[in-house]
């Protein structure tokens, strides 16, 4: 594969990860990492799970949208993005907390608790259709009205290597991982995980893993071409429907060892059994990649694997396996 | 109240805490405390939760028994309890990691992914009918058969100091606790947070919570004389089924500042905001102090609050808001 050629675009190198891990001291969780030896069992492998779900607004985001804002310079102290949900509520937790204003822009077919936590985190909240075209649309509309600086979900270097730290945090725990592995929606994560990866660890193979409903990585990863998807595709992984950007493209075609696609019901499957096995509830997205551990996909056996658990947010009302019931006393 | 007697009966003190947490480094995890801004907003207090539904099987029993079983002298090597679940896997485990056989009596009421548990550590399980009486006979037939000794889930002095070991690692983190809570079955969870607690934090108050349906350690504690429930109740908390032992009720007279009782639909609320709140998969038992501190019973509003979550051992095939599904696929 071509080396990357960091004179076309930005990207992060392995040194930013380390100074955004200074940069989020105290301002991110270390999150716990969690194994379960009933889930080794159903594996046959030893899984250490890095619970992003367990960061602050339930997801890794906070990680990648501080690390950015931290580093931006705007006269007008608006921040502004578009987001399905964790990212938009992460970055309007992290201008609260530095003293900015801060608009997202929302599909309308995003996580009813996302939304609800973007608006929690005190962000203004702008409704779009669901699908790039219009989110980059509804974005630039409110860049013109408040002069905001915009902190791009994923296709930023400051924020790749804010979601870096994850990485990097679970490997200075346990070196010894054969894989590192997590959920590829923008790309913005596992391209993280990867620069963390491999200058940690460089024997250590890591895996990307989509819904086969939006599997535009993985057609970009072995097709050697960037692709996107068509709309917002219908997955259950609801903050997996966007398209890989074209820096964690670059990312992925030097750093990033495969990437899997698992279907829609092997999703629910996973999910199920981090409930079971784990005791943790994550969110479609953060159940792709176990749905490969478990259908043997990720690793050999006896293997070390690292998993990273993207987030939590999840709208109990529509969890399949949660039937929608309100509770007995409400 | 009057002062404990402890030439009548042996009663942990905080150095025997101190010298089981001392004894059970790398034999149990020092498991999270977590917290969620959401819980807090919602009771008005800060809340943090040391997380035993994510310890070694899944409860905080691994503590007592591993403890009690480091300190036991059998020629036989073999070991016997009662239990309603989570103690018998715990002891079960133990036994394992030190080389002892275990056999576990357990009701025939008791949770099916408890009991498959015990099995899964490698204990004989002997099945009885539900009640304190058919427990400590059919106990009895097991000693006699095997020669084995006995850890009694709570009513044991190194089981007590063992259990405390979590409050230490919690108040170790946390200092200035306000008030620390924890289920209440057959005391000795609340025993050992009480010493731990008031030796540590003299000023903080120690509240056990039980189910109205298995109230005989709040009646026992107002009233002042030790009585026991009439025999299962069938409360959804089953960890929380028996009577409150001895020890714990002569801890209780001296430690813990109040014992409060929750309703069956508030259990089942509580353990369904834990997974909304936390993201967390806590049993029954472990809702039953989060339902009084959502009731706005436990501490003031803006006191921080210490809570031990007991376990995250669910029969999801029976948790009322799972509604019982099979995955998708399976």
């Amino acid at each position: 594969m071509p080396a990357l050629d960091s004179r076309m675009i930005d990207l992060p190198t392995f040194d930013d990860i380390v100074a955004a891990e200074g940069r989020l001291l105290s301002r991110v969780l270390r999150t716990p990492v969690l194994h379960s030896p009933r889930f080794d069992a159903r594996v046959g492998r030893r899984v250490l799970f890095k619970c992003e779900n367990l960061q602050h607004v339930g997801a890794f985001k906070l990680r990648g949208a501080t690390n950015a804002l931290l580093q931006l310079e705007a006269s007008s102290k608006v921040v502004a993005t578009h987001s399905s949900g964790n990212h938009g509520a992460a970055l309007a937790r992290a201008a609260r907390e530095l003293g900015w204003r801060c608009v997202v822009v929302a599909p309308r077919d995003a996580s009813a608790v996302k939304l609800q936590s973007i608006r929690a985190e005190g962000a203004e909240l702008v409704s779009c259709e669901p699908g790039l075209v219009a989110r980059e649309a509804a974005l630039a509309e409110v860049v013109a009205r408040t002069g905001a600086a915009v902190v791009h979900p994923f296709d930023d270097a400051h924020v790749i290597a804010g979601q870096g730290t994850a990485a990097l945090e679970l490997l200075s725990e346990y070196p010894d991982l054969d894989v590192l592995t997590a959920p590829v929606g923008g790309g913005g994560l596992l391209s993280g995980t990867a620069i963390a990866g491999k200058a940690m660890v460089p024997t250590c193979r890591v895996i990307g893993v989509e819904p086969e409903m939006a599997d535009d990585a993985a057609r970009s990863f072995h097709g050697g071409k960037r692709v996107g998807v068509q709309g917002s595709p219908a997955t259950i992984a609801d903050g997996l429907r966007g398209s890989i950007g074209v820096r964690p493209f670059a990312i992925f075609r030097t750093l990033v060892d495969d990437v899997l696609t698992v279907s829609e019901s092997a999703i629910v499957s996973a999910m199920r059994v981090a409930l079971e096995d784990l005791r943790l509830l994550i969110e479609p997205s953060s159940a792709v990649p176990i749905a490969a551990l478990i259908d043997g996909r990720i690793g050999k056996p006896g293997e070390k694997i690292g998993v990273i658990v993207s987030g939590g947010n999840v709208d109990l009302s529509v969890c399949p396996f949660l039937a929608g019931r309100a509770p007995l006393n409400a």
